[in-house]
């Protein structure tokens, strides 16, 4: 997942993010993180205790992952994603590896 | 300017807000303000102290106003936005007037 970041909001920054194929099952155990779908198609597969299920988002709908929440992003297009977390999440969360970006300064 | 929250994002809420004509000057002294136009043409005003000037924003553009910044949003037809902001945040920031919302709990 190719990823900018284009704008602060505070202590939180907006990111756009390219993804073409399936991400990495992660979770951020501090933070929600707001997905909003610019052009493509985003599902993002969720699992949580003994739930499991997808959200399947168009262009400009949106999904918030709860903090804690296990989440696997999956695009079978190129599908561009508008992103708002906190500065210095990290895109795998605590997964870890080697898809792992380092987290840009503003 | 009707608002309607949608979603919370840790302790910020999203808001889908519709305008038309001229909202009021205001200032947000805590908080910076993140606008992306869903659909129609928007307007921001900004004023500071001797800088003056408007951004223009289409359907899936996005500006954010920094805190402390006068701003007036204007819409010539009718415009839905996307708002992120702190839970709380007044809609006419300092300003006040008869166009104040109620804060709504999320």
């Amino acid at each position: 997942m190719d990823a900018e970041t284009i704008a602060g909001l505070n202590d939180y920054e907006i990111k756009l993010a390219k993804l073409k194929g399936e991400f990495v099952w992660h979770t951020h155990p501090e933070t929600d993180e707001l997905f909003v779908v610019v052009s493509g198609r985003l599902t993002i597969r969720l699992r949580e205790e003994d739930r499991e299920g997808d959200v399947v988002l168009g262009p400009g709908e949106l999904y918030v992952v709860p903090r804690g929440v296990e989440h696997c992003p999956v695009a079978e297009e190129e599908t561009a994603v508008m992103l708002v977390e906190p500065v210095g999440t990290l895109n795998t969360g605590d997964a870890g590896g080697p898809m792992t970006r380092a987290a840009e300064p503003l």
